[in-house]
């Protein structure tokens, strides 16, 4: 049984349908890699005719192209191989992490072409540096892309925080307060991205649009997009790093929450009497199970992130007693969370990234028997690979990425005509 | 930024456009209460002859009535004026809980126009029983709606409880096990559902389709149609009877999960080495905060449901020290696990139903003071009236019974279609 959406969606006419088709081919084409217009139109329950038309202004927009010949066995013309465009339209994606920056441009398909990652302890540096650092990481990518013939289309930045309208609200663990990360790293990267010799006529001039948003909610969209989930489209997404970022999808969709905060699973207390918390409360996950925290009780430096993560993996494989406890200790509190969160959620998985994915050999036992002991019986039915590490190839970076190809992806029309909008105005002044 | 739906939409043509167009027309007046084919015309952006011809075809299948004349000053004809049906299709809904069994008919403009309760415990009568009573409540209801000319196109019974396909799977609070409840409900009403002489040739014969959900999913649906929240579509909704009933609503839709069990706050850890609680696990917010919890620990019958809730409220007006200190705890509980699901979920308001609505004068205080203190700045503003007592208005048997209405607001066309085809069938045996 369905429920209906208000508000009341907008009539559909003769000029929608076209966008919603052409999107609903490009898409089509998307998820097949390589396929051909009968197999779009039987695909997409769109005619032939229809799809021919449709086609046409996907190449001349340069979102599809064909190439070779499918030789059917049967009468008629043989038809190309359509595949979407693997130079033109791109996504750049960045994440500015406590110890790191990683920059990633991916093409339509949502393959990573370019990636540079720097590490830097970016709580001693001062905001703008860290965001000017970022810009110049960036530039250099969408260079690299450009050598490529790729054109980011659009940026976005994702943080470890509560974001809102582009600006960071706090970031506790970067030490950031009320930060408008998204208009200084904009500036900083239309300053820097002069146009290079290869790219002089392209439209790598223009200044591309940037988004912001949390880093979590990326990491979860791209373990949606790259990883090794199958079917499985609601799931929980836990990314331990110096702090703890959380993020839900359900249905393949972002539960971004009221404000867009929704996902701060660090903050859900294990012991309401605890100990304090960088957010003002006391005994939130995050004094348990975070970086520091598990750094800290294996008796490692508390603030050696992923140096650190790498340290205590080889105690633990060298079954040293005290990073043997601590991880157990952690992943305890974890489950008590976490059995928690599904209880109330009822997701179809775990997702555990960042520095908890190489700990999972010691996080996920004490974990799976708390939720075992804990989650309402049919909610977490012990059966199945429901608990699982994250993906090596889904991050962050490539999630921002291909969150602005997806956008694309979801209304070229628009997109083509916004593009061209641009360049109109840019060329009357 | 928007990502898109997979799968693949399916395509639009013509015949879902006008299916499409049909419903938005329908909601338009649904929404409006009364309205002209103009005002449809300048909210729905569709053009004035597109209106009047979707028009037609819904006052012919009964979905919409005209009545008088709305003399406008300008100039072409007076528009009359359009209303959704107050009779013909309707909505059944049915609640089954603990202590009572509700039954509800609503019309298509949502409002309640049968209500029959009867209370009983249902905990000391057989599931089959229960069902039975429920399904001949639910036919004196169906034959005073009949008397107002109204058929209810459908059933929605609501339990506490995870139900999956029509089945209980468990509903600790009323013992019941795998209970195949939509089925024995839905032959049960056949079974009683004779035709009364007012309707001897009217649609009231065909034995009508029941879903079955969670009870707290369609009070918290309820509240969202009837009650008021205003603005606010992203919502924690939690109901205390004897057990803790939970549902989420996300952009005015319910938050269903990964098996459509969602919601289960009442099982969310406050204390892991608490008292056991009848889901398995140990110290769940239900042993501390549900009624049964609440009345024992204020020193009355803790079987005693709803009478013992109102003997509750009635103490704590007395100010009766231990009726006080009860309400006090079952609050610091609730605010504990509340803030937890608020820095997971960020709503934007947290509603409290059942038992708890005339208890809020006492338990409100200490929750908002834990939220205040754990959730994350800026996930729970102080300012607002975003903890607030569900609706007298809104319960699970009208949020069931609009719930069927809804579905046909959301595909007249569809629905008149099907309900035809079983005309047809009928006819021909």
């Amino acid at each position: 049984m369905t429920t209906y959406r208000a508000p009341l969606a907008p009539k559909a006419d003769k000029d929608t349908t076209r966008r919603h088709n052409l999107s609903l081919v490009l898409r089509s084409v998307h998820d097949e890699g390589e396929t051909t217009r009968a197999a779009v139109a039987a695909r997409s329950g769109l005619t032939r005719p229809a799809v021919s038309s449709l086609t046409e202004q996907l190449i001349e927009c340069g979102f599809l192209t064909e190439s070779g010949k499918t030789f059917s066995g049967q009468a008629g013309r043989p038809g190309t191989v359509l595949k979407v465009a693997r130079t033109g339209h791109a996504g750049l994606g960045v994440e500015i992490n406590v110890d790191y920056v990683s920059v990633c441009v991916v093409d339509l398909a949502g393959t990573e072409r370019v990636r540079r990652i720097e590490h830097h302890d970016n709580r001693r540096i001062p905001a703008a540096e860290v965001i000017a650092r970022a810009a110049r990481i960036a530039a250099q990518a969408m260079d690299s892309a450009a050598e490529q013939d790729l054109q980011p289309a659009g940026a976005h930045l994702a943080l470890p925080g509560l974001i809102s309208a582009g600006t960071v609200r706090q970031a506790p663990n970067l030490g950031w307060n009320r930060v408008a990360v998204e208009g200084m790293f904009a500036q900083a990267l239309s300053r820097l991205h002069r146009p290079t010799a290869h790219t002089a006529a392209g439209p790598a001039h223009r200044p591309i649009p940037v988004t912001t948003g949390n880093e979590a909610d990326v990491a979860a969209l791209a373990e949606l997009w790259f990883g090794a989930l199958g079917k499985i489209r609601t799931f929980l997404y836990l990314t331990g790093d110096i702090g703890i970022g959380g993020a839900l999808v359900v249905d393949g969709e972002l539960l971004r929450g009221a404000h867009g905060f929704a996902g701060e699973i660090g903050h859900v207390v294990v012991s309401q009497d605890g100990p304090p918390c960088r957010c003002g409360a006391r005994g939130c996950l995050e004094q348990y199970a975070g970086l520091a925290a598990l750094l800290r009780a294996a008796g490692l430096d508390e603030t050696a992130g992923q140096d650190g993560a790498a340290e205590l993996q080889r105690r633990a494989e060298g079954r040293d007693a005290q990073a043997l406890a601590a991880l157990e200790e952690a992943g305890r509190s974890l489950g008590l969370v976490l059995s928690g969160a599904v209880n109330l959620l009822d997701p179809a998985a775990i997702v555990l990234g960042g520095a908890y994915r190489g700990l999972m050999p010691w996080l996920g036992p004490p974990i799976a028997a708390l939720l075992e002991r804990r989650a309402v019986s049919g909610l977490w039915p012990a059966t199945g690979d429901r608990l699982r590490a994250a993906s090596r190839a889904a991050d962050a970076a490539r999630g921002s990425a291909a969150l602005v190809v997806r956008d694309i992806l979801a209304d070229p029309l628009g997109y083509a005509q916004r593009a061209k909008a641009q360049a109109r105005a840019r060329s009357a002044t």
